[in-house]
């Protein structure tokens, strides 16, 4: 048996076997199965399972990003950050995240729940899976999440400590170059059709969106509301009919609130411009509810948990939840666009067979994306900005 | 000679002398003269010269805050904010900070350079000096320490390991409480004359005027734009006609740039409300200077040393000049409420021997507070606020 080591390497299936019998999560590996079956770019993922079908992940950190080649490190802290941000959600939700078993900051592994009885949502959807309790769990999970480590929900003090342990400046790094700078000019990280070019160079040569991009940019850069997910799409949701788990937060940090919405939003309007007009319906009802299970949520716990002197003060909560509106729409507009012209795109419209019908749902999501971002502050409800969703996908 | 071990325990003018000459900064203590020199409330002070006139600082933080005895006790960690922080400044401005010599951080000691030949800013303006330099050397102060630590100027993954570095819970606190909390209810902190009570009434019971302070707080809470002093009033501001040092930055911490510019400005009108109104005018006329030359200098470090992309896009600049004259004078507003009727006041107001005068120059403070809190958004220019600060002192 091969002796593992402190310093870091790679597991193999055999290695992670290994480490499961020494965990003492299977009692030998006579009948241990083992598979990687990592599908993103950062992380290995070990799928074990017994004879008994009783299961465990091993997650582990890359020292780089696959998606371009081993030439770009990224730093193995990003394991701890994602295993401390699942603790903390589950100090909250936590039947909405899987357990952590184990953490090795060494390592960088993560051992923890198996879901593989679920289904990634992104998936899911695009194979018309709707998930009737979607929005009911991702509404809490964001109420929680977000309230409890905020300056309204954690004592102010104790939040600053937490955000000195979240700082993720590399994970944020991506975040800042892929959705909020290279999108907006001729970056060779881009990555579109050259149909799209008219659309698309639109955009580049447009200084009031690159303006308005400028200040979302800078609200993300600056603004520690609270400890964001980071990375909140449907790829990072496992669901099933009664069971909504969100994994890999391995991008939180302290950020504006409302950059998980509007990432979820976004990421559900692509799903919709992927299908037909009349199974578009229920993703309006997943934001539908999912504001609203956000800010009954909310409200019920600012009125009970508050730990801010002024959340009595007439007005802060419909202020508050008004920028929480402005900033979910700005984001999800930059999302809808770095999702189909950035480095990194959705299947929901890559996978879009005939060229004509993908090329008008990508030009859609972009001019969507553009409004969004240029009237965020014009649009003063979650039904408005559902009407103007369905204004540009159904157009 | 006592040894000076690393357990903390507060020096003593004898144990102070025993670490200048531990550190060569002195032959023999025979010659040297060492007394306490600290009036502000948190930290022993020492000033020590030998027959030469060479003199050094060795400053020391107190566990505890002397202004309300030894019940709240304080981190120590505050020297090496402070430390820290004067270094930062050094790289960006060296002649506009004192030079640190050395530091221990288990003793909770900085030693550095002796200012004794400059005047306490607030102390010379309330004697009727006028620091000619005083506005172009606050103007470079801030748009050299603040540019240099924004995510403009800073490479934006340090920006977020310094601001790692400087959390400061503790003493963010006593600014959340103090400038942004008590004084805006009958809190047994504030201290004011009872002949207030009127008009401290009506800010208690001005909903609206909460709402805007809540998300001022807000905004102190959670937008860290960059390293602020973070408590620089003109008690911070050694000055002479011809030098400026800016002292005590252990309040440090990445905040909203307009708080250290509102501070300033809030500090200089109190000065005002002090004086005759012939004498005024300087007052105004270092205002509109540090605004000018803040501006001027940040502009000219926008265009060269900038690292974000979008500071090359239309209008930008301009937009962080307006969000930070916003924030400046919101911050103004506040500064000036709590140092009349809050736990820490300012010898400007308190000094004024006529009581019927001293009540004036309180109410127009309040007023003038209240005012910049409720109309920030619709003061577009220095000249505008200048304007508006004139009608109340002079009314």
């Amino acid at each position: 048996m091969t002796t593992l080591t402190k310093t870091y390497e790679p597991l193999t299936e055999t290695t992670a076997i290994e480490l499961a019998i020494k965990l003492h999560f299977f009692e030998n590996s006579t009948s241990i199965n083992c598979k990687e079956i990592g599908d993103g770019n950062l992380n290995l993922v070990f799928h074990l399972t017994d004879e008994n079908n009783k299961g465990v992940i091993i997650k582990q950190a890359l020292p780089y990003a696959k998606v371009v080649g081993e030439s770009w490190p990224l730093t193995l802290k990003r394991a701890q950050i994602e295993s401390n941000s699942l603790k903390e959600a589950a100090k909250h939700v936590p039947s909405l995240v899987p357990t952590v078993y184990y953490t090795d900051e060494h390592l960088a592994i993560t051992v923890m729940e198996d879901l593989s009885h679920l289904t990634i949502s992104r998936k899911g959807l695009m194979n018309g899976e709707d998930y009737p309790l979607l929005s009911e769990h991702i509404g809490q999970f964001l109420a929680k999440t977000l309230f409890y480590t905020s300056d309204f929900g954690l004592n102010q003090q104790k939040k600053k400590l937490l955000q000195q342990q979240f700082a993720n400046p590399e994970l944020c790094k991506i975040t800042e170059d892929l959705v909020f700078t290279d999108p907006f000019y001729d970056s060779e990280t881009n990555n579109f059709e050259r149909e799209l070019l008219p659309v698309v160079s639109e955009i580049w040569n447009d200084s009031s969106l690159k303006l308005e991009v400028a200040k979302l940019k800078y609200s993300f850069l600056t603004n520690g509301e609270a400890l964001l997910h980071g990375d909140l799409h449907t790829g990072s949701i496992f669901a099933s009919n009664n069971e909504t788990k969100v994994i890999d937060p391995e991008f939180a940090f302290f950020g504006p609130i409302g950059f998980d919405v509007g990432q979820f939003f976004a990421n559900l309007i692509v799903n919709a411009l992927s299908r037909e007009p009349q199974k578009q319906g229920v993703l309006f009802d997943h934001i539908n509810k999912t504001w609203d299970v956000f800010t009954t949520e909310f409200t019920k716990q600012w009125t009970l948990d508050s730990v801010e002197y002024f959340t009595k003060t007439e007005g802060y909560l419909s202020y508050v939840f008004q920028s929480i509106l402005e900033d979910t729409i700005g984001y999800a507009g930059c999302e809808l666009i770095r999702r189909t012209i950035g480095l990194a795109h959705v299947a929901d419209l890559d996978n879009i067979p005939s060229i004509e019908t993908r090329l008008k749902a990508k030009t859609k999501a972009l001019q969507l994306g553009k409004y969004f971002i240029l009237n965020r502050a014009n649009i003063h409800s979650v039904e408005d900005f559902i009407q103007v969703s369905l204004q540009h996908v159904q157009q």
